[in-house]
């Protein structure tokens, strides 16, 4: 463990998560709170700090947050909790819906960042964006490009250093 | 897990040994193998694919081979052991020095890719690479600026889809 924040022994259970579930993006501009569900992303160190790498895809309305926003916070749900949730999450968006009035979900106030996590969730990330780029269409595998992006609605990365990393519940 | 692959279950491992020790990158093009020390790295779920996340420094002979190569595998020892020879691998270029014979590192063959394994070594990721991307500097947070590209020798970031990962010895 390095800088004294947890990730490598939560690490198998976020790539379980992500892959099985999803988990919850929280992102805070002014007094603009949105959540989405993300189901892909990496856990690493690079830079000699432990990070989260985040994929959102300019379409979303998170996308324009994370823009303005310098940090943001992932949320996890015990396995198989908060299904419905997220596939709401995944499907709506936050320029339209309350997805927290929606989906009773409520915030509880992040410990290092001023961007809340979700309550009924028991894993948190809490993040400061230290990296952020586009895609480059071009330097993509051909059937990930054919999978993934036949819209062009491409993603942005956005690597985050792991300030704080906990449990609740 | 997914893709019938394992992932999850190595990562604590893989971000352990990468911040308290390091990794051996290795790539092949033709006849040219070479292998490199590498401390900073990601493990992650995207695009419905295992995938660790590689950093190379363009000044790095295996940014050379990378940029030529389509794959490339990561070999990681136990705890604690093989620090001589990754020290000597990341103060070494390949373009000076056969790593292999200055370190007594022998290699075993991929499984799925014709890029070899490092054979010392008892955990191995065999990886096809799906996206890689020049950084983008203005992007990056000031103080990592300052404290890793003084001298403006930028990462290369790799995405490699883990296509095979096991145990040895």
């Amino acid at each position: 463990m390095r800088n004294d924040v947890a990730y490598n022994e939560y690490s198998g259970e976020v790539l379980d998560q992500l892959a099985d579930g999803g988990a919850f993006l929280t992102v805070k501009v002014g007094d603009k709170i949105n959540t989405m569900a993300i189901g892909w992303g990496s856990i690493g160190y690079m830079w000699g700090k432990p990070v989260l790498t985040i994929m959102v895809r300019y379409s979303r309305h998170t996308y324009d947050l994370l823009e303005k926003a310098g940090e943001f916070t992932v949320s996890l749900p015990k396995t198989d909790q908060l299904k419905k949730e997220l596939l709401f999450c995944g499907r709506n968006s936050g320029r339209e819906v309350d997805k927290f009035k929606e989906c009773s979900l409520t915030l509880l106030e992040g410990k290092k960042v001023a961007t809340p996590v979700i309550k009924e969730c028991t894993l948190h990330f809490e993040c400061k964006t230290i990296y952020r780029q586009v895609m480059e269409p071009g330097l993509l595998d051909p059937e990930i490009q054919e999978d993934c992006y036949k819209n062009h609605d491409y993603h942005r990365f956005y690597i985050g250093e792991i300030i704080a990393s906990y449990r609740t519940a």
